[in-house]
């Protein structure tokens, strides 16, 4: 009797001094991260040209084991960055995943080392926590921005570049890869492009396995306000008056098409911007749900590169895994298993893009498994809800 | 065994003469019609305003009978006119709704008295067959064209104008009022602001009973390319270099939302617009859905005129059915028994659109039907495959 219950007390006791031991580590982690830098004096891209003293920021959150194989590389979406997880000094903001990536959480900071770099041609760049090479850059070659006159760079241009930091941090090999939207390409561009060194992937809020032709023309509708303010110049408007009107507006396209009818009709129904000027009075006077997206594309415009905003959309139309003359022969390449994870209300990459990668990566007996987030904000639920997915994501990480 | 071989070559005889019989008719009917002119010396619209010789277009197929009670109106979509079927001398091209409407049709012309009347501020200025009043025409007051002085115009105004033509054509009540998309709003306002006068109504890929914030935000996006493009000037452009380029870009977002993801998969697929022409190798070098629509909307962006576009948004915005403070308020004035038709693969104006205007429907007991047409083409096949619902437009209609 007396020695049943020791056993218990001790196991109490082991417990405590575990939690107390996990606690510190945990907290002093999910706390601060710092933006690093990694350059390369000359990168080729896939098109053939070279870019000089090429810079990108990037973060890291847990540690590295000596393997180098806990690694996972955290893609980041069209209009961030990489700062997917923790806080910067000062700042009380999360990074974007934060509900996943961290001590405990379902990408967990206390197995694995989690990477995550700024694209090419990050649209954020007015954004300090935010490095860089894009058409803002100055060309070494001429002292001037570049402008339109950047190379174009690939959703593989992107990964080439973290391929390159990985390997400078000593990573052998990525546990996961995974990312939403266009995080979610360039997850799978690693699988097709460097089968042997992923484990698995997570595509959240996908295309599928190529940019359809919807999507193509979508990047084009999202392309077209730009180069139709005057101000843009054909690209040349650093230092002059920047094209904010254009890239005000085509932000506030892929803000609308991210979003749902059911989240319009819950935030705003049919209010007016004002309650004393009906919209029926004047075409001055705004619907509620107008006057949001104005203000929203336009803060949002400011800290953004309209050029850069045309190359992430190229990128992402010249996107088809693994540069493969189509999905199936995509797909003869991938040895990682792979997770698909669609909103249910998304009217930007439906869930019918991951539905025809599902059936196409069956078909070839890949291993994939499929979680439809059921929730109806659209798009922006791979962000906002991806708490629903949390589950999921670690059992497949784990499995 | 004599006779019982006469009974059938009676009845075939029969059918034959039948045939003969309807033959003619059908023909003669179906043939050509001649679009006519109806003038209003001073119309007052929703918004309190005066236009001065207002004139609008419209065609009529089959007979009005003598209680002037078998007229079928039907409602044109945003960038249609009153050209819903038959043909013009020598023109060989249909209306929009031929495949319904004529002689033997579900839309019977041999039974139906069907009326269509050109929309105000409609935007197919240059289109020889559209008679409107809009932005475009000239103020009397002034001698010059409106631009944006012409005033707001709803869809009631739509309405009350349809509503002047069909009273001098002495229409006493309406069997049907029918349109596609924003058809489908004039037809419900109908059967809200004058419920006497609507026994059906056939709302074809609708917005429901309003049009709810996510179709006034994509309103919003319609009209910014236009607002954009330095050429438009605040409507002032008559006479000068017009902004065709922003006009396109506006004609693109509908042109490719009116469509769908499957509809570019099996008409573009990744195709280049041209074989030599790499798009990796040049901003310049377009898919081949890109290529269709720039080519699309600049030949249509020529037969538009880009304030009238700006009206119609506008008024696709401005829309809750009869101007009533709630659908529900709406619901409780209907006497018509009405059937929503909305289209599975419509990325535009969404299934769940209708579905929500037949709970509202039902909540109060409005006798209301339901037909999705299951098809993949998108908002477009409200048009292009209103086929699928022919039997039960039939039906409705003789019900």
């Amino acid at each position: 009797m007396g020695r049943e219950r020791v056993v218990p007390v001790l196991a109490l006791a082991l417990c405590v001094v575990l939690a107390l031991a996990a606690l510190p580590l945990a907290q002093a982690y999910d706390g601060i991260v710092e933006k690093k830098v990694y350059e390369v004096p000359a990168y080729t891209t896939v098109g053939g040209k070279t870019i000089k003293n090429l810079r990108v920021g990037y973060e890291t959150y847990g540690k590295l084991n000596a393997a180098g194989d806990n690694a996972v590389l955290i893609c980041h979406y069209f209009s961030a960055n990489s700062h997917a997880a923790c806080r910067y000094p000062g700042d009380e903001r999360r990074g974007y995943w934060d509900s996943i990536i961290g001590a405990g959480k379902p990408i967990d900071t206390d197995k694995y080392f989690v990477l995550s770099v700024d694209s090419l041609a990050n649209v954020n760049t007015r954004d300090p926590h935010t490095i860089t090479t894009g058409p803002a850059s100055i060309d070494p070659d001429t002292g001037k921005p570049y402008g339109m006159r950047f190379p174009v760079v690939t959703i593989r241009d992107f990964v080439n570049v973290q391929k390159a930091v990985a390997d400078a941090l000593g990573v052998k090999r990525f546990h996961a890869v995974g990312g939403a939207s266009m995080g979610a390409l360039q997850a799978i561009e690693w699988s097709v492009a460097y089968p042997d060194l992923v484990g698995r992937v997570l595509a959240v809020i996908g295309v599928g396995l190529e940019t359809s032709p919807y999507a193509i023309a979508t990047m084009d509708l999202w392309s077209a306000p730009i180069r139709l303010d005057a101000k843009w110049n054909n690209g040349d408007y650093y230092g002059k008056d920047e094209p904010i009107d254009g890239l005000a507006a085509a932000v506030k396209m892929a803000l609308l098409q991210s979003r749902s009818p059911a989240w319009a009709q819950k935030q705003f129904a049919r209010k007016w911007a004002a309650q004393d000027k009906d919209p029926l009075a004047s075409f001055d006077n705004q619907y509620a749900v107008q006057a949001w997206l104005d203000e929203q594309s336009r803060s949002r415009a400011k800290l953004y590169d309209a050029n850069a905003w045309l190359y992430l959309a190229k990128a992402v139309q010249l996107w088809h895994a693994g540069q493969q003359p189509s999905p199936e022969a995509a797909v003869r390449r991938i040895k990682a298993r792979t997770i698909l994870i669609p909103v249910k209300s998304d009217v930007l990459t439906f869930p019918e893009f991951s539905r025809t990668a599902l059936e196409q990566l069956m078909s070839q007996r890949r291993p994939v498994d499929f979680f439809e987030i059921d929730d109806d904000g659209g798009h922006v639920d791979g962000i906002a809800s991806i708490g629903k997915a949390a589950d999921t994501i670690r059992l497949f990480l784990e499995d």
